[in-house]
């Protein structure tokens, strides 16, 4: 049996692939919350460089990679693609389950794939320093490497509780150069009102995003960066699902199950819409999002218009939304704890075009457990959702006596979330209800905006 | 230019290099340190299983990996061989630097090379049980992952210090479904006394091996399993360079210079040894040992025998030695630290085959932070020592103008010694002489024993 295959270098992807151009009706634009109207290019100006906005806004279907990002991509893509047999063997299935290993990347995960990019066209664009925030510190890392590689410089505001939690990610960033405060901090009047209040306050995803964006526009040469949620940084990602496809015709499969783990949705989409295309052109199969039942963005939450960060800094965005002040329990998944969801991804959703599952966080860490016992590799907390969907998937299968090919994205290696599978052995974790009360009430507020057309 | 090669899991070796075969005279024998004579694979039998022991004192020049060994190395091997581009061009060298990346196995290091088959034939051997000690954990968790692989249990003595500031790794280990304890333990006779006298006792490498040989020995279907230092842990590394050969002719390139770093030295090994093979044959080379200038075994210590281990359990070996009681420095290169060198890497050293660099600590994290700035993957503060050489022999092509083809091994990532890096860049780390009267002392009580021949 051959369990995995490589691409050469010569065979990786060179262009993007921007789903935009293949909706049947355009994606419902980002709307000025004062004005109710769509908001132009130049409103986003001051955050984003743009060429960047240029690809947010982009209908055309593929997009080149510019040989400069190539050649960062290259320090670990293509990425190998693996047959999960021990996996299969252990659950006696007749599934075949394949993944994509995006935790060999420097930073460990799928993100470098937009961080650099990103850093790309910022340096292009004549920007010197970028700005970002971090929660579980996944996304200021790939971006503290992306930086590094093109001499920006970086700033992430790390939210504070998970800065003391967990020392690691910050000193990885500083192993790349970048500069790691935790947020809030007394360098921003976004911050700085909550620190000077209490100099030990946990801080927020919210108050993070809004003490980078007033960095960023403040700042000379700076801009600001993000990790999920655009459309640009989706696109990015597809550069996944384009190299699997070459890989799985290796491996002479075609999958009739796609699974990902879902926070703001870019991992996801990075292996499904490529595949998204075919299904959108008669080929089928299903595409399915898993996310915690603790942030059941896609399975609970109303497709509205709302803010895309918690300090409503940001303009409307058509998307599902468990309402933007929305705080979900701390489960250790702190990438899927995003109250939103990517627009490209709702309108998937929306169109029926792809189906969402939740799991609750012992079932995930089960299945975490189950993988790293098989396959050997050790699982990110997230990318945990995305196993326990597969198991599910796979026993399916076997119960039904069905060969069912099932391809899953690997996001990342949990070497830094090792505290997390602690806790579930030593029997400290523990599932939590969804307050659907909250939720209603936080979503009831934004009927003052218009609705997207579904 | 083409960064990376993999191979095909087809091209896969499917032989280990025993250099014993090789030498031009045989290795001297272990000796049993009250008659001053040989010993016999029988004395090593309540150890070590037979096979095992076969493979030790084995001078066939080539030995077939079982297919169930190569179908669990497969998980991760092939692994990629690169061009570290990035860095050439930073140091504007005309050297061709090329470095194994060890660092993409389940565990993060090249351990499991050899982990994976000392589990294979322990369980046909029919034992149900293995013990070993560690450090740093590297080791540890490479044999937690390898016993979890194949159904064997798992114990690990983790000296206490490493234990208390490194929980990451035992974390690691107990995912793979083993246990680890901190050394000294009130579970044995060897670790009860110092347990007694201070439950919180440092620990020490010479006090866990003692635990962890007492509980093989005394345990049914238990034997122990050690990381580095023997002939068939070295040869089972071997798999590395025999990879890079094939590797290095897609590249079209022969090195001029081979690196690696040496604790023990069974990864230095792994890659060296089947280009020793050929240098013994005529090829013109260098093969260089990178160790740390607080442990500097091959740089000042004599040609001894002397034990293994600190606690004086195992047979008299043939090598390099500092004395079994020399306790280095706490560098953050935690495998670097033994008082010894493996017997087969100490013979080349006499002979002159191979040469021998030591390097200071804060040198050697002033090239990983250079590392992780060019080419991206953080490196181990053990694999550190190999690109202080290599950036140092990089230095001196350019300065020569000389196109020179530099390969080395890169052991292991650094993701979960972070807090190195942290120190270093914090100005919290520094340079500790060596204590050469200490080292004399202790070199001068093995007068006693016979001299190996030269």
């Amino acid at each position: 049996m051959e369990y995995k295959v490589f691409l050469d270098e010569k065979d990786i992807p060179r262009q993007w692939y921007n789903i935009q151009a293949d909706f049947s009706t355009p994606l419902p634009p980002p709307l000025n919350p004062g004005t109710g109207k769509p908001i132009g290019p130049e409103d986003l100006a001051p955050v984003f460089p743009m060429n960047l906005i240029e690809q947010e806004v982009s209908t055309q279907r593929w997009i080149d990679i510019p040989e400069e990002v190539l050649d960062k991509l290259l320090m670990w893509r293509p990425t190998p693609l693996y047959r999960a047999a021990r996996l299969e063997k252990f659950l006696g299935t007749p599934a075949h389950i394949y993944f994509k290993h995006e935790g060999v990347s420097p930073a460990g995960s799928h993100k470098p794939n937009t961080s650099i990019p990103q850093a790309y066209y910022n340096k292009t664009f004549g920007i010197k320093r970028l700005t970002t925030e971090t929660g579980a510190g996944q996304w200021g890392s790939a971006l503290a490497f992306a930086c590094n590689q093109f001499g920006l410089e970086c700033k992430v505001y790390m939210v504070r509780i998970s800065f003391n939690q967990k020392p690691y990610r910050k000193m990885l960033m500083q192993t790349w150069g970048a500069t790691c405060i935790p947020s809030p901090s007394p360098e921003t009047n976004a911050g700085r009102k909550f620190f000077e209040e209490n100099p030990e306050h946990h801080g927020s995803l919210g108050i993070a995003i809004s003490e980078a964006i007033e960095d960023a526009v403040t700042s000379k040469d700076t801009r600001y960066s993000l990790g999920s949620v655009l459309n640009h940084v989706l696109m990015h990602q597809t550069i996944i699902g384009l190299e699997t496809k070459k890989q799985m015709a290796r491996f002479g499969e075609y999958p009739d199950i796609v699974v990902g783990c879902v926070g703001g949705g870019s991992n996801f989409a990075g292996l499904a819409f490529p595949y998204l295309s075919d299904k959108m052109n008669g080929k089928e199969m299903r595409l399915i999002g898993c996310e915690p039942t603790s942030c059941p963005t896609m399975t609970q939450a109303p497709y509205v218009y709302d803010f895309g960060d918690t300090a409503c800094t940001t303009p409307l965005l058509a998307m599902h939304s468990l309402g933007h002040g929305f705080v979900p329990a701390p489960i250790h998944a702190g990438g899927l704890r995003y109250h939103g969801l990517a627009p490209l991804v709702s309108k998937a959703l929306v169109e029926g075009l792809i189906e969402a599952k939740a799991y609750g966080q012992l079932q995930t860490f089960a299945a975490g457990l189950t993988w790293a016992r098989t396959e050997g590799f050790i699982p990110a907390p997230e990318t945990n959702h995305a196993i326990a969907c597969v198991i599910e998937e796979a026993q399916r299968a076997k119960e039904e006596g069905k060969e069912k090919v099932i391809l899953m994205i690997w996001s990342g290696h949990g070497l830094i979330d090792l505290a997390a599978y602690d806790a579930y052995l030593s029997g400290k974790l523990q599932d939590t209800a969804f307050p659907v009360e909250e939720m209603q009430r936080l979503v009831a507020e934004l009927e003052k905006f218009p609705r997207p057309a579904a």
